[in-house]
């Protein structure tokens, strides 16, 4: 279980104003998220989310409800699932809501996390992440030195995409 | 995903029964199974259970309904889990129902799973089990040639021990 504090931003041309800003390159890759619907309680309302992502490999994710901040703050619980996790939590009622597919390349700068995301529908998306809550100055700071400090987001990919 | 069928006995000195029949050794391990009650429906009317098996690591099982038959046949999904599965459950509204432990050793007799199992609270038994349907047959033979053909049930342990 981590705390997970991150904001985006659409951004043109993401990939080159992170590398010129000095951030090492740490891989590339095709995100595949399905996400899926409670059997008795309205994901949407208690703003949950449940999902597993597909890259190489399968991840089951929880998200836990935004707290309340300038940053999108929020409880996530993941570990790596198999192929039978679909049938499982369908068994279970959980039920496949939409999918969302992006390619990622991630960068690591000053110890943030950056993303640089091409999301299918959506366009050109940075995301700068932390897993330490007392970083959120340092977010902040460096989609200022993006150039998108002014059109930043709490909402989801799926809130973006109206999902 | 698998067809499990298995049909188990309250046995004596099951080892050494089992060991008599030419069976060969495969693993000994203890088996703390934790039980879930599902957020939205009855597992004990539904026929259907949850659980996380923790031997030197941890397992994450879904088993359907039991068919009907002298047998207990049921579906079955497993994938290993990480520690934070527990909190994920719980999270999605999934409550610890009860903890089941064992000691089981395993036996492999003509392509046959034979477990002794020295359960708590409930004492010696034999299971003997097959992810082949066809297997039927040769399961009631072996508990025959243990001695146990009248005394098969296919309660499962939380049934027998009335949980």
């Amino acid at each position: 279980m981590t705390l997970e504090v991150e904001l985006k931003a659409p951004c043109k041309g993401a990939e080159d104003k992170v590398k010129a800003l000095g951030a090492e390159f740490v891989k590339s890759e095709t995100q595949e998220d399905t996400y899926f619907t409670h059997p008795a309680c309205d994901f949407r309302r208690t703003d949950e989310a449940l999902r597993i992502r597909r890259t190489d490999g399968l991840v089951l994710t929880y998200k836990g409800p935004k707290a309340k901040s300038d940053l999108k703050s929020r409880e996530e619980i993941e570990f790596p699932v198999m192929e039978d996790a679909f049938t499982l939590l369908e068994r279970l009622g959980f039920k496949k809501a939409f999918t969302i597919k992006k390619t990622r390349r991630t960068y690591s700068l000053d110890g943030l996390t950056v993303c640089c995301d091409l999301v299918d529908g959506l366009g050109e998306y940075v995301e700068v992440e932390s897993k330490d809550p007392g970083d959120r100055g340092r977010i902040l700071d460096v989609l200022d030195r993006l150039g998108v400090g002014g059109k930043t987001t709490t909402k989801t990919y799926s809130e973006l995409l109206g999902l």
